[in-house]
């Protein structure tokens, strides 16, 4: 592994990268058999007893984790669907210009060179359908919509074989898993909008991925540097130590200056879908006064953004101007940054946000491009004493009327949650989010259980994650143990990525999707089995589990041994179990038949007591 | 704070540990009016704001955490229940004399030396009623459930006037939480077995706490030292460390050497009630070889923990020979050690378990000196794909028919819970549990919501946590980052307590607990008004969330600056939000309340159309 240290100055270019494959997997790319020459990564874990078989696990890293990778940022990432989007009647479009507030004005001698990457610029003609919305609505089963079955089924066919009802349990309050992912399938909930497929027409380099309540559940992490501190090299890394780690998507959030540029890196190095808050680089280009925001302002925005290739806006055209009243008595008022400055735009003109009254404008440019929508949380808690009030749930009402709007017009659409809310009050939150958005994807912020916790908010808000996923959030957007305190660095992104892995996987297993627990299983078994190397390898985090194990048992002999350090070789109950298991066997099948009845006739007997003692029962019980 | 380095020597005896207030707090006591003298310690965090009064948390470190505290660890802490125990008719005993086997056949170079502190060793007299269950149900109220009922107050009198209504949301699935605790309360609830004030009489340090669904839930930390490595000092410095962080309760581990003399260093220097696994002890008595284990050695543990002052027993008197055949086809078999231990000795001999057949003898022990029972679930499931199966449900039959023996024989009583359990199985485990246990308290092990994150398991089962802890668990047993790895050091351990408080807190106030919402709203003020070192002393860990801000933004100046290095000064949501509340205030009324009323009306009308449109409704609607 090659491990990325950031220039000192960070007005250079990004160079280099993290790169190669995370200890003990291998990349591998599999083709689906009705479409040869479609290339979908897994990332491979091989186990070390023979009897088990290889795990495939879903791998968002990208060419970055393949062996040898061959990286040249200056040129961008291989374009897998540059052939699929020339075939869909796109016209190439002389691209806005790039013009120096792009860029927050920056002097000449601290700008960031744009990635010098060139790709075409692509929009829809007028009338011809192209986004993923509309091509499903009318029926057609997309390259990205075979790509992205392909991947969610992981290799669970096999793993599959004759254990499917031992996956299947758990709870998945009224969603549609299905045992197996079929292209036709993904083609239908995208045309019900119950997924989207973030997919901007100018991001060729885009490998597919889904995000609904029936498929996996996702994570976005968060990079963008900010006024204060950080620059494009360490961006671009963040990028891919990200996706490295697990985050299915990344959003650049940066307010600073040469956000223009810097993004030219990110996108043209992003195999996974880019989003960004279009607010904040139209705010920085009127000197950040939110006063000064216009339509003309933000559509050039979208516009450049559009093209330069971002998958998904998240747009705060939800906070009204009769909803920022509703925020007066809050504790914390408004907490998002959107949100504050939309409500202070609407408040100071006693006017209506131009972003809801343009709607259908931002629409038509969007579906230009596919970009999809992430409709903004403005008003969205910002403390415990917030949750689920007036102002959050006026605006989630209002999304869902946006929703309706965005499908109309060919547009693909998720919802943004909260944010702060305790764990009795997150179950409301995605029940009234599916009802009112019409089952359009959730995507949620935490939530945060509780606001004691400063610097371990990953923490306080996995907890929350986890649980609105189980209840049908599609994606979930990871907190950093620097939330509320700082800009996350190298390991805070890891450490969130990884704490929202767990509360995604978590939530798969509970909703009881069908191949979520084969990797639990298979670390199981090699912990039983004492085998070390594949129970570090089949974890999240491979290089954190075998450092941690070292720091007490460092030599290689105890990575055989059958023991750990907890317990010692004599009391470890692993141990004890095997040899149990042989007397077990020894001990003849009579014997064990008999215990067994033993145990049988005792709770049958109980039951009976508990039925009331009575000798007959009545039929209808 | 003067922070403690473990001598190289693990023979050392512990002669310094970490002391010294939390960064930001002062340690309190205060004295309910009705027993003046009683003395009960609190946390005081003073706010920068002189409209803030000062917030009152509950404290479990002793006077570790005192200003200038004296701590002389050869003397043992203040024995603060002597007086009360004086006046209770127990008997003064001539301890059972110390064998070498106590201490693990320790050669005399080795020996670490026992804790000079001497205390007189006390035993009920045979009939006399000595324990907090049967002083309960006589109707007595003991100075420790005096105590305990002020403790689990705070100073929430003052804090809630007014505001009663505003703390009260949540769901608390049946639990009977009132909005004030008074000393009748605890006794009710001790006499019912619904909580447990966990005791020895000879444990006269303890600073009286308790255990139960209806009080704040509480968090175990596990010390102890292993066959492996970790010695006297260390494990001394863990406790004071793990209460200085929020641990309620302690379990002293060990299996290694030494156990014994490590074991009087710990009560004595301990504020918080001391837990054990007896089994642990008694196996080293015979060599590690669980075919050896007989009542006598057993027996023999139970009467030299006792005297010593350990407040709770885990015994796994609920794994019988029957059920040893259940476990046959598990992933992982039995992890439990004391679990694996019982069963491979009920198989070996095809014998029903001694704990079993001679818990009335056991019971018998832990009345005479207020032992309480933790009555251990050695078949907890160790994987995701064991959870809740037939093996976990019928021991816990079990100890639910243990449960009343217990009670009957005046012992006070928890129950253990797993273990690996999946989100959607959660609540059947509380809900059996509650149902076969009388209402008993539950102690629980995370649980863990997926195995494929080992290094990062205090996440895995802080998600489980939380959620069985709102659930209706009274206590969470701590999981630290180095679970299934190795043994946790000083850093684990205040990571696995903080991460253990958070989940505690959470769950608490998901369950509407009246005063828990106090410190949210106070770091959520804090945060809305910059005041970021109310914030930082707010935290549960103060010393990391001011690190973590110092990182980006390590200025002075930057601690009262009205931004942080997330947004920068122009982005700030929260300082936007602020101008915006001006401007509201000088938008006038008659125009505020134009607006208000317009988003009720668009609300009303909404509910108007999901209404059906109906201009009437039915009365019954």
């Amino acid at each position: 592994m090659n491990v990325y240290v950031p220039p000192k100055d960070v007005r250079a270019a990004p160079d280099s990268v993290t790169t190669g494959p995370i200890q003990g997997s291998r990349k591998v790319y599999a083709e689906p058999k009705s479409h040869p020459g479609l290339k979908v990564p897994f990332r491979e874990i091989r186990l070390t007893d023979p009897k088990e078989p290889p795990v495939r696990v879903y791998d968002p890293s990208g060419p970055y984790t393949e062996t040898d990778s061959a990286i040249d940022l200056a040129k961008g990432l291989p374009q897998v669907r540059a052939e699929w989007l020339a075939k869909r009647g796109l016209e190439a479009v002389t691209p806005r210009e790039v013009r120096p507030e792009d860029n927050g004005n920056v002097a000449a001698d601290k700008l960031v060179a744009s990635c010098p990457a060139e790709r075409q610029v692509l929009r829809a003609p007028a009338g011809v359908p192209i986004t993923q919305y509309e091509f499903a609505k009318a029926g057609i089963v997309t390259e990205e919509m075979v790509y992205v079955a392909f991947r969610e089924n992981l290799a669970r066919e096999a793993a599959l074989e004759g254990a499917a009802a031992r996956h299947a349990d758990g709870d998945s309050f009224g969603a549609a898993i299905p045992e197996f992912v079929t292209p036709e399938f993904v083609r239908d909930e995208v045309a019900r909008g119950r997924a989207i497929i973030p997919a901007n027409v100018n991001h060729p380099e885009l490998e597919p991925m889904a995000i609904g309540r029936n498929f996996l559940v996702k994570v976005n992490a968060n990079i963008g540097n900010s006024a204060v501190t950080s620059g494009a090299a360490e961006e671009v890394e963040k990028l891919v130590w990200s996706i490295r780690w697990g985050a299915d998507t990344v959003m650049d959030l940066s307010t600073g200056r040469n956000i223009h540029n810097i993004r030219s890196w990110i996108i043209r190095n992003s195999p996974v879908p880019i989003g960004t808050v279009p607010i904040y680089q139209a705010l920085e280009k009127v000197d950040g006064d939110p006063l000064k925001l216009d339509w003309e302002v933000f559509k050039d925005t979208l516009i450049e953004q559009a093209e330069q290739g971002v998958d998904y806006f998240t747009i705060h055209a939800g906070v009204r101007l009769r909803h920022v009243p509703l925020t007066a008595n809050r504790v914390t008022g408004i907490v998002s940054r959107g949100g504050s400055i939309m409500a202070r735009w609407c408040l100071a003109g006693h006017r209506e946000s131009f972003l809801y009254e343009r709607f259908d404008e931002i629409c038509d440019i969007c579906r230009a491009y596919d970009v999809s929508f992430s409709l903004g949380d403005g008003l969205r808690p910002g403390s415990i004493a917030d949750a689920n009030d007036a102002a959050q749930f006026a605006e989630l009402e209002t999304l869902g009327e946006l929703t309706k709007i965005a499908w109309d017009k060919g547009c693909q659409v998720m919802i943004e949650g909260p944010g702060h809310v305790p764990m009795h009050k997150i179950k409301e939150n995605m029940d009234k989010q599916l009802r009112e958005c019409g089952e359009a994807p959730f995507y949620t912020l935490g939530p945060l259980t509780t606001d004691i916790a400063p610097g371990y908010d990953h923490i306080t808000s996995g907890i929350g994650a986890a649980m609105i996923g189980w209840f049908g959030t599609a994606m979930l957007c990871y907190v950093t143990p620097k939330e509320h305190l700082g800009l996350p660095n190298r390991d805070d992104v890891k450490t969130g990525v990884i704490t929202y892995r767990i509360a995604a996987h978590a939530a798969d297993l509970a909703k009881g999707h069908p191949a979520a627990k084969i990797r639990d299983d298979a670390v199981s078994r090699a912990r039983f089995d004492f085998r070390w190397e594949d129970q570090f390898n089949l974890a999240l985090d491979p290089d954190t589990a075998r450092s941690f194990h070292d720091e007490t048992l460092p030599k290689d002999a105890h990575k055989v041994a059958h023991f750990c350090s907890m317990c010692g070789p004599k009391f470890c109950s692993m141990q004890i179990t095997q040899e149990l298991r042989a007397e077990a066997k020894a001990m003849g099948d009579n014997e064990r038949k008999a215990l067994e009845a033993e145990a049988g006739m005792e709770a049958k007997s109980k039951e009976f007591l508990e039925g009331g003692g009575k000798l007959y029962v009545d039929a209808a019980e």
